[in-house]
């Protein structure tokens, strides 16, 4: 996942000049932000009508209800990695009995993020449907940020 | 690409505990560098005797002479995009024509970098070999940096 200051001039530089396509778009106006996910189009990889190819990750964030913008840094405004597990709870657990810190624990039964040794920010997702809610998951309280 | 200060401590944690595959590794003893490409084992790709899986690549620049390390940024020590393409003088004409900034044009015949709208970098890699070292590209100078 990667940030942008500027959706158009983005899609306009990831899709018009460098050739990506767009594979879905997300638009969430209560919590003010817009995904855009995007392939290369030799990536394309389609397996039971599913889109299994890599994906870049654009994240907008809108400018809150006074204008004010999200501030990015200099430039390598870099976001995360992001995996798919088959079971979010198991791949935790393996995480902590291996020292992990779970930055974020599953609570929801979906997300979770630890860091890299070098605090290179990763986020864990359940496949299809988040797991049921369920302890000692949903009682873990949140460790630094990510 | 994503950096590293240790490469022991990554390998642990990107291989170990995260599950993810070595594929390649190049160590260059005057560069003085080490590169990982890892892959995701869901991810595993193979045509014709080729991994065409996305990687992630982790670069441990080594202590120069002096033992003088590489200073990383706080977290998000992001490095780049990697994207390889049929012809690089073909596809950085198209990129100038529409106006991106070559900050390294491909004077080797292998290797371009630009900047996103929001400075995030993107190496422009010719798939295969090189290709043949020609004019206008072999004359042009850089642009800033990436």
């Amino acid at each position: 996942m990667i940030r942008t200051s500027n959706l158009e001039k983005s899609i306009d530089f990831y899709c018009d000049k460098l050739g990506l396509i767009e594979i879905r778009r997300i638009v969430n106006e209560s919590a003010r932000f817009t995904l855009i996910f995007l392939c290369a189009p030799d990536d394309m990889i389609v397996k039971n009508e599913t889109i299994k190819s890599p994906l870049i990750e654009i994240t907008y964030n809108w400018p809150d209800e006074n204008g004010k913008k999200e501030k990015l840094g200099e430039g390598r405004n870099f976001g995360h990695l992001a995996f798919s597990v088959d079971n979010i709870y198991n791949f935790c657990e393996r995480l902590l009995k291996k020292g992990v810190i779970l930055n974020r624990p599953p609570r929801d039964g979906y997300m979770a993020f630890i860091r890299s040794p070098d605090n290179i920010s990763i986020e864990i997702l359940q496949k299809n449907s988040p797991l049921e809610i369920s302890e000692p998951w949903v009682s873990m309280q949140n460790t630094g940020n990510w």
